[in-house]
């Protein structure tokens, strides 16, 4: 099997080997934590490696994709939020790209979040008319507590709606993937709504390779069983004690190296539009993990890295001049693709002397001379970065990336000494927020 | 006329009135600039003023817009990237959201900026259908020098495909966009077709209200006067002496001080999922123009703030826990907005228990709530912010909004002693691209 390619070349990462040695030494101890975890099953916090082979959820997933196929379901909507439906954005815009519901699909999907009246408006207009010109819909509430507050409010509305046109046989079209015994969990078993289960300590922003993300996935015709081995052969690599061997400890070292010395800012640049929705994800990865008030001692530190998201090469005519002129605050992992589409330019005389050396030349190569300019200005700079290359848009490799980013981060709160699965200071804004919600 | 609401409670936004009225002072004389520059009309680095007033731009611009109309024209595709379709896209989906294709409009649109491959096929397909269905198809191509690369390439893709459909007159489905002289203008003059003219010193992020943004906002319907006017109306304010009455230079004094005390992170965070693209247009403004490697005196200084954008609520499952908890290295613009749509939740007695307090109330106000909650915990733990609302989805608000985030900008340009007009740092990566174009 092929893998995605790791360029943590160390001068460009602005970082001596013998750094990097010292650094993933710390980690040997968490890597055997993790290892040690695995017969533990879903006990532990490294639940979510577990489930990557768990045969019995990928089953109860791929049976319900199945029953539910049966219903001639045209349209998807996936209501839920955060680790509820990035990830699951994530892998739809990098294998589906933004125009799927336009290139006539099997199926339509639409993502309801937050509680925004305009957009919800509009989800609600084109969902409507898919029922209303007697298209069957397929409503797919994720909430792991069963209790987020834009995802009960989104399930209502929904809810709403699917009655008036479905008045009988309303609870087949709808799948509620949600912690066992949750207050979902409870409605749904009590109005014969089909349940998925996410695994109790298989945090959100991790849960991409459980029912959260692979329902709704294999229900577009995404290849789920390619994403998990794809995320399986990576985590052998990330679990191995030979750092020349582990990706993951290589950039969580690297990572780490450039918080300690003052770069609060980690880019995710990615050249490719449809990966986007990947460096989201990975925002919500790095910021919930390891943005922490409290170590794991109880501690008061106030860490964390800000992560941002850049696309290329639009970004370049936004942020570069900032990025290559501005404080030496940031360290960027860069993120290439080789497109599915294959595309080249006229051969127009005229245009030579526009830009020159482009006539006739495919899109992709001029793609990847502007990364490789980039790369070359960032390096000539010495502004610090790695690498990471996709050789093509297919589940194998997202599942490695994305697995292989989940595994840095924990290592690198880790090394940070935080706890990278828990988030409490979410908590000071609900509590104010449900004062002015009594209101 | 009703104004866009500033909130710049100083307690909130962790700075003295004393600290203002100094850092105020100091842009007295950068204010009298750009007065004393508002006769000389296009000739200096405030251009950008100018163009609100510039009734023969609009009239140039209206004449177009009607005359291309006349063409039954079903789908407008604008090509450019950064400065030429930031501003445009920021309005357009403030205006008409994420789904304005999908929901019968008289003009669809496309945008076409970077050298994507499976982006750029797939808006190819959808374009190529229009034509192929016999509908019209117009391209407004927009670069400021003519010469920007994957613009270029991107004309000469989708020129060949109109060419295709329209042997003949296709030079009637063109409007070129951008600097009198500029290769492009020479072309499209050659060629017979309609030029719209982007004043010399109007750089990219500050063009939105010049033709660049007015065109193809106006031709898909967009009240470009009311736009104009918003702008105007603010740019009085703007240019008041008096801090009290001037909301740029507050915002922009606050701004300074926190970069000053270590802030080096400036968060846009807006709840409404049709700002997003707001928040990808203030990015460019920032990060170009007070990203700077140099001062004005030509002395080293690597300034600049980093800008992100964060969207409520969908973000606050995302990044949160780091703003709330991580390191005090952030100051946070919200901006909130009052939809047009009003959408109330079902009463669903079964609901209660799992969040309190939402049945049967309007959605937006659980946004409000959660807005309300959020301003509170930032508060209590001293995260300084200001906050703007906007009171309704209008032309003449986001004038406002944007005409006062321009003015912003210089002064904070002009306060951090940098050029906020130039972009030298992107000539470093753009050398090394055309090395490898080379080969």
């Amino acid at each position: 099997m092929d893998n995605i390619v790791f360029d943590f070349d160390y001068a460009k990462a602005c970082v001596t080997s013998n750094e990097i040695k010292k650094i993933g030494s710390q980690l040997i101890p968490e890597i055997e934590n993790i290892k040690k975890s695995l017969p533990s099953g879903y006990e532990t916090d490294y639940a979510s490696v577990h489930v990557l082979s768990d045969d019995h959820m990928l089953e109860s997933v791929t049976y319900l994709v199945n029953k539910k196929k049966k219903l001639h379901i045209s349209t998807l909507v996936v209501i839920g939020i955060g680790g509820s439906n990035l990830g699951t954005i994530a892998i739809h815009k990098a294998l589906h790209g933004d125009f799927h519901n336009k290139k006539n699909p099997d199926v339509k999907i639409y993502f309801a979040d937050t509680v925004d009246a305009d957009y919800l408006s509009d989800v609600m207009y084109l969902v409507e008319k898919e029922l209303c010109s007697g298209e069957n819909v397929l409503i797919n509430v994720v909430t792991k507590s069963g209790t987020t507050t834009e995802t009960i409010a989104n399930f209502e509305i929904f809810l709403n709606l699917l009655k008036k046109y479905k008045t009988e046989k309303y609870n087949d079209y709808i799948v509620a993937t949600t912690d066992k015994d949750s207050p979902l969990w409870d409605y749904a078993k009590k109005h014969a709504i089909d349940c998925l289960e996410i695994p109790k300590k298989v945090g959100g922003r991790y849960s991409v390779f459980s029912p959260v993300g692979l329902f709704p996935l294999g229900f577009l015709g995404v290849d789920i069983k390619n994403l998990l081995a794809g995320a399986r052969s990576i985590l052998q690599d990330c679990l191995d004690e030979h750092i020349k061997k582990n990706p993951a400890m290589v950039s969580a070292a690297i990572n780490y190296i450039h918080y300690k010395q003052g770069a609060n800012v980690h880019d995710i640049f990615v050249f490719s539009k449809y990966l986007r929705s990947f460096g989201q994800w990975c925002r919500q990865l790095v910021g919930e993990s390891v943005g922490k008030k409290f170590d794991r001692e109880g501690k008061e530190v106030a860490v964390g890295v800000t992560p941002t998201v850049s696309v290329g090469t639009v970004d370049l005519h936004s942020v570069a001049q900032l990025y290559l002129g501005g404080p030496q605050d940031k360290f960027t992992t860069f993120v290439s693709v080789t497109p599915k589409a294959e595309i080249f330019l006229p051969k127009i005389d005229a245009f030579e002397k526009f830009v020159e050396n482009i006539q006739g030349k495919s899109v992709s190569f001029i793609m990847d001379s502007i990364i490789g300019g980039v790369k070359a200005a960032y390096a000539s700079d010495k502004r610090p970065f790695v690498s990471v290359h996709i050789p093509g848009v297919e589940e194998i490799y997202l599942g490695q990336l994305m697995q292989w980013k989940m595994l840095e981060i924990m290592y690198l709160g880790y090394l940070l000494h935080v706890n990278p699965f828990d988030q409490p200071q979410v908590e000071l804004y609900k509590k104010e927020t449900r004062k002015l919600l009594e209101k």
